[in-house]
């Protein structure tokens, strides 16, 4: 009997593809939950008892929370990577440490198949199958959801008909949650005008009054939240966004190119990633030179692209990590935040490698260093080359 | 005797130079006010005042509001230019504007002298000299202010002792008002640590109750604000200001890289700059495609900083400007926006060019024109090279 | 009954396809052949007569070599576009023309169908496909040799099978010959080491004294060989080629990234588009300023790869031809060449926009304009802020 | 007395510089001569003695070879540096090398100046000037020949009065060797129009037969040549400069920006360089994904540029140091090159980890792993937004 490893969500779509797998194709069927974070214990266990009710060979929960920050969420946060100046991509890198790990454990099982419960309309597709593509690449693929093209109710009639009759009660809003935000769908993301309503939001406000907060980054890394530190930069985030969240900060609607060229619009609530992301972005303005901004900026948006269409495993992702990497040196302080309902402002940062010291002349006030004739000097030889042209240029003329 | 232009706002410093001029250096002093949109005709009639009191040889205002749009902040918005996602480059962008405006007076009355007021301590003298250096070469170029470095009490001292008296009360906040947006700096932004308070904004709050507003642009401009039109965008963008500006919309502080290389932060209330770029770009998430969108990005943060930086005249700049005109065909529509408190919120946006019109797939729901097999092609090719690197590194650990 | 157009070029591949569609398939033929340089008079004229000897319902031929140049070399030229520092893009660029015209044909006579040649292995397919699917986007595509992978035995007996006898010798290299240059393929060229030997490359070596020449370019365009002016430049590029291609000159092998992920190596000759790209290139480093040329590599580079991958009807393409256009406003004047065996060597330029002019200061010999002092000021605040990093370095570490 | 250290090279300049701060000046003159691999033994013992005569308080070599390869060349290897596609940077990246060697002397021997020759017309000012106010800020700068604009006779003279009767013939190229190549500098070079004549170029030609040699690369570093392995690739570089030099090979003119804002024309003979630059990014085009070498030349370009500007010290160079340095991993195997007068063909390269290895499809004769469907497909989707944008524009207009 082949073996299929199935990446499970406990949802209708991948409950039908259980027994779809194993009942119609004759597969053993091997499920693998991967938590990047947006499972408690409380649904780990939830779901489990769905994949046993369902009958599967075998089913196994992997906490990639740790390693879904050390691979990924680390260099989006040395990037300051935000989807077209907006979205902190978290979906697309949630997915792509998802499919890291069905493959891997598809990998250790040696299974003959890997399923799982993609469409054929949107971008988790093309993720799942190029990394399983590239790294289980004699392993088949199967995809119930995107071949058969079934209905909600043709999918619940086909479960009951197996005896199925777990609660599928279609929500409102699709909500995808993990460590690095939530995501949330519904009628007014599918048209190009309409904001989601209070209700949509997974997180309803329960702060009102502001609160101050401070961010402590070692080497480009949140290691403290209010000088309390964390085994781990994951769980700083997870304390940052219990603290955040009931403001509504982080709440936003996405529109950007997916991968199978379409635009598509999608509301998130990231309050922890948008807190640290202009944070650890401020800290930067302070200790970075300008082309080590300039640059960074430039490869960070690339990385962010390019990771959101699945091409985490091309090996310039490790290059441009290694020049992410380089640049965090520095990147050593603590940022001072004020939190408000839906907003907050950053009041500024305190660094041992600030190069705004007040030591090295501060804007507009005086100068140590260097002279008003130095700068005449530098003006006369940073404008020579334009200067010239505009002087040929009158000569052609005349 | 020899002509000098100064441009004149009619504060201490410039006060300071004309009598400097005329007196201790012996120039005759043409007075030269240019407005980019930040005097009233009140303030204009006060600064022709101060001229003529001064003993002026000629005093002229001219009025660059229309001509500052045409030339810079049209490009500005087409590029949605935001110096370190922040920053709309209100003070950058009209400084060059006025020094413009200065080279070409000069030019105009066969000045032998420039002379402007800027310290040797800022971005000011480099604009200024960079612009009269490449369009006015032979002539000279005086900075009373930055080679003297007088206090402020001894610059009114010599006022005085030349029997000028204005009122010259220093402001605890040095504001520079425009029509892209007005700078605040004071004792918080000469620090990394501390947010202007409430006192300090040039626009107090009025307006607490939200306000939903629409903004139409056409090939890439502003021309109406909730259907009104309006016979030059210029107006369209100080009529907005009045709208969303007693919201406190658009406050924020800016850190980054002067010119003279330190680190300056300052402080910013533009809140139609602000709007009408996160809005423009809204517009165009819809109707550019990905690649239109990633180019403009990087070519329009090198226009921001290269204007920042004086070097307007680079003929790189019209060169840039022609790519971004080019890419304005299709950016016509309406974008609507909820304004609140301090903040606000794009509400999406109606376009006949809009790319994510749902007669070409919706993302997520169902797709026309393609099938989940082109996906799956789509997606083996896609990720051909990096499967190949893969086998390949396998292949040579084995 | 179903038209089709077929895209033909009279060998082998094509003239199977003819037979097939009309014979097996029941379709109305028509042949279009796209003339793009390559064909003279006498092979258009054989071509047509095998077209009509198979039978086809109608064949025409366009000539595209003006339309080739003015839509795409034009701005190859002004981008000095070689990929991967090596290839003119002889074959991409040709083919996007081709695909083009055949695309229009179809539109204009209301076709059902259009075929071409392509095989599954190589970029033609994507080129052809992408430009059908995009601009007739309702009308089918087929290419029989792709679906059908027959052996070149096996089209020619099928052709026997219905009377049809042409001589179809296999070359041992396969030559595509347009007016941006011919490319070369051959068993050396499918492995990663092997240079073409003497007797594949289209021109034989025939000249061998030395020849000067000159280029004169006229806002980037090529208008005059060695003084002799042309009515298009077209002209002048094939003018050129048979100057040039005697040295054999522009010979070399590329190695590059195909569209469908493969490396793929193919030799080129090419004289004419060497020729003319180093000489712009050399007369661009004299006339334009040091961020134009920065700015052009890169949107050049994007250019010639998203050409090279079909993407012509990208809109962003015509973006960065504004970019290019807006850039070639000086770009006029003579370069001078030694034409050589198998090499060139550019002697230098004559330009009325020549920033080297030596008004303005010669390189290491004297200066005008400036002074010592000036540069001594430039240095000091051109390296500030790195010299703000060190101190602040130094001072963590104490 | 207070103690300078002056860079010297023996030349007139440097020798006037040692009398002019010694007798007219009043310091304690230590000499410096550093060694980038242009000077032999024989070369050395000379500078040494001149220093003697001259009455040096002190006077050091330091052999900085090895050391300016680990630090520079290595980069502008893995890079495939050439400014303007030209130019491999021999002087620009030289003199950094001895800018840094002379400030961490300046730091050892505790001066309290530094003297360079430099004048102030050219590059070199600013890189010596650049290097010393960051690295030892306090320390005074001293510029005699940029001071005085003294006359080569002047000069001469002022040495003989103080008894210094050196042969000083001035020669009609001005020379700059070192280990990444020779700069040679002329009147043809004066002007935009003008090739060195032969007796110009430093190495004569002594070899007409045609030559096959072998390169190996390690990781990107040049390991052996024809098989041969070096102790240290600075050594390499030197027997390959031996072998190809004789051919010709690497003789170009290099039009450029210099960093004062002129355009100037320099000769250089680069045998050794140019042939490890084509053989590495040969390599590199078979071994390296397509947005490796992408990103690699966006970097690298400007790596070589702000290099060349004299701003090796900024801390984004070794950021960009370690994104390249991650990209060599695989650019590991043999490069066959066929040298011959003038010019050289690289014939291809061997190595495990090439991308094109036939098993994984042989572009234009067969695929492996994918089929023909999977490029429809493919094309379909990659074309798709472009296609959405056309249906879009046609139904705006209709």
């Amino acid at each position: 009997m082949k073996k299929v490893v199935l990446a499970f969500s406990g949802g209708l779509d991948t409950s039908f593809c259980v027994k779809y797998l194993s009942e119609d194709k004759g597969y053993e069927v091997h499920t693998l939950t991967v938590n990047t974070g947006g499972f408690d214990a409380k649904e780990i266990g939830e779901i489990e008892a769905r994949a046993k009710a369902l009958g599967v060979a075998s089913h196994q929960t992997v906490d990639e929370t740790k390693n879904y920050y050390d691979t990924v969420i680390r260099f989006l946060i040395y990037g300051n990577v935000l989807k077209n100046n907006t979205y902190p991509l978290s979906v697309s890198a949630e997915r792509m440490s998802q499919a890291l790990a069905v493959a891997n454990y598809a990998k250790k099982i040696k299974a003959d198949a890997v399923a799982h419960g993609s469409t054929g309309a949107g971008n988790d597709q093309v993720r799942f199958d190029m990394v399983l593509n590239i790294l289980v690449p004699g392993v088949e693929i199967i995809t119930p959801i995107r071949e058969l093209k079934l209905s909600r109710e043709a999918e619940i009639d086909y479960l009951k008909s197996k005896g199925v009759q777990f609660n599928f009660e279609k929500a409102l809003y699709s909500i995808n949650k993990g460590l690095w935000g939530t995501s949330v769908g519904g009628k007014e993301t599918l048209k190009s005008l309409g904001m989601l309503p209070e209700e949509a939001w997974p997180t309803p406000i329960s702060k009102t009054e502001s609160e101050q907060i401070s961010l402590t980054f070692k080497q480009g890394e949140l290691i403290k939240v209010n000088g309390q530190p964390f085994a781990h930069p994951s769980e700083a985030i997870q304390h940052l966004q219990n603290i955040a969240a009931p403001f509504g900060i982080g709440r936003d609607i996405h529109v950007g190119d997916t991968i199978i060229g379409i635009k598509g619009r999608v509301g998130f609530e990231a309050a922890a990633p948008m807190l640290i992301i202009k944070a650890h972005h401020a800290l930067e303005k302070h200790v970075l030179t300008k082309w080590q901004l300039n640059w960074k900026e430039q490869l960070a948006q690339f990385y962010g692209t390019w990771l959101h269409e699945g091409q985490y495993l091309d090996p310039v992702m490790r290059d441009i990590e290694a020049y992410l990497q380089s640049t965090q040196q520095q990147v050593t302080g603590d940022v001072h935040i004020q939190l408000l309902p839906y907003r907050f402002v950053i009041l500024g940062i305190e660094s041992p490698f600030d190069l705004m010291s007040s030591k090295f002349g501060k804007y507009g006030e005086m100068n140590l260093g260097w002279t008003g004739d130095d700068v005449k000097g530098f003006t006369k030889i940073f404008g020579n080359q334009t200067a010239i042209y505009h002087q040929v240029k009158e000569a052609v003329k005349d």
